[in-house]
């Protein structure tokens, strides 16, 4: 089955690039480097191999991530899809909200709300995420998208919910 | 250039199959495929293509579309990415607000707000989008996410900003 | 004591009436008329004393008030001021939750949000609300809130926590 | 005409005496003290008179107010009523919009956002707020609310839209 599928996905591809424009190849390009993120364990989602998503902790309750715009990111008016920096910023908070939480938790966003303060473009995308308060059920966190020259683009707030890690992807 | 380019591609795609989980199979399929809706303007954006996209005006202010769930969809806790979702909603309010406004306006995102209700699963995502009230600079939406089985998933609510719709976008 | 804190209010008054526009007439009656209905027990709290609030379920998941406008919730515009009509939504909701939830449960606002969507006037302003979700720890609820004309002003959408309800409250 | 309304209020305020719990004492005295800062212009509005509301820009886009509890703020847990969180929110985030903006223009609210982070009680509620981002049509702004003992108690997010001012509020 597995042999089938790859020569279907092969046909897919050849297809493709028979009438790839040059944005099309930066899509394909972009989204095969993601899918090996993933494979490679690099990425933690497809999500995040695609967007090229890399991130770290800045301080006790601070995280700060970037992603690599390309076009699979931007709407048809050229500027980056809303749902991309709204995805961006669910990851981002709830990323944070992971790292702060002991090992036997983890968390689902209960709620979130965005801010589109200015068109995003350019290279790639920041966000800069704070831990404002941790209840006993809730964890509250705020972040700021910026573009590559550190203006604001977006401003996020969301609510994450603390629930027991599963067994399956503790480590 | 685009002839390399191609090459870099197929030596991407084949790095990945030599390792692929059948998971991995299953989402290199569907974006292939997502392209390919993109290249065939049967998609408007990239992440439509791969979300497998599919909508249509369901009254004077209502419509509705649907996306199929992948693994590329989903987060490690194996349920849909709440930034999926959200991506999900503000195409699809966006779409509605964009098919209701007269052919020389489009809009943009000013704010976004998610409560998500139930962890999405299942083969698709349904989302039914309502025009709230319509403004002279702004448009309010709201929409709900149901599972295939009709089950609430999701609420959202937006505000589109109306701007005039650039040239090259106009038909 | 009380007679002393009897005199000054009563100087109070006495002070107020000497320089009164007819505006603050109005107020003075207003406060005074919804103090009266709370000591009468009419009213929950003093606020909803104040603003005539009135309110009643109209279904198994809806319920729906009503508050006089007056001076006192008008801002310097002279349209109703936007914290009035979230406090307004806030109680609408977070009532219609209480009224649901069994007798030794209540609820405390989780996060709240308001989309004004026109100048509120006129001598009332009704909202209708409509519980959409009810998970075990969240209600979510969404209300309308509108003019005397049934022309909606405002829409707002809240997430109420459930809580024990302390024995000080239970009849 | 006046004559006989100042008969009323005073008989409505005799009602109260003849029944007050010292409770009442305090509202009627909190009520009609903040009628009186309306009169002398010391408050912008009834609510701010009634809230003992007080606020001052604390740098070029940060404005900081506070507002004395009494009853009147309180609802049946005791706790400080979310209506009146988002009404002071809703106050501190306008009036620092207001004091950016040159003198022929001022603002409404478009949308506001509460995260209800703790349980307010105490003396005071202190708002600091923060202009985030000022476009061509619409202001951002995050506001936290602390209680006396500088703990977080809510969290606020909320649009702003410029408008004209109209002349009889123009100075």
């Amino acid at each position: 089955m597995c042999e089938d599928k790859k020569k279907e996905i092969e046909r897919l591809l050849a297809d493709s690039l028979a009438n790839a424009a040059p944005e099309d190849l930066n899509v394909l390009e972009n989204l095969l480097h993601g899918i090996k993120l993933k494979q490679n364990k690099q990425s933690r989602t497809y999500l995040n191999g695609v967007l090229n998503y890399q991130g770290q902790l800045t301080g006790e309750k601070t995280y700060e991530a970037e992603i690599t715009l390309t076009p699979f990111a931007l709407n048809p008016l050229n500027i980056v899809h809303g749902g991309i920096t709204a995805a961006f910023c669910d990851t981002v908070m709830g990323t944070l909200v992971n790292k702060i939480l002991p090992d036997n938790q983890t968390c689902v966003t209960s709620e979130l709300k965005l801010n589109y303060l200015k068109p995003a473009k350019g290279s790639k995308l920041i966000c800069k995420s704070e831990l404002v308060h941790r209840g006993n059920n809730i964890c509250f966190v705020t972040a700021q998208v910026l573009t590559e020259d550190h203006e604001i683009a977006a401003y996020a707030a969301g609510s994450f919910f603390i629930i027991p890690k599963p067994k399956h992807i503790q480590k």
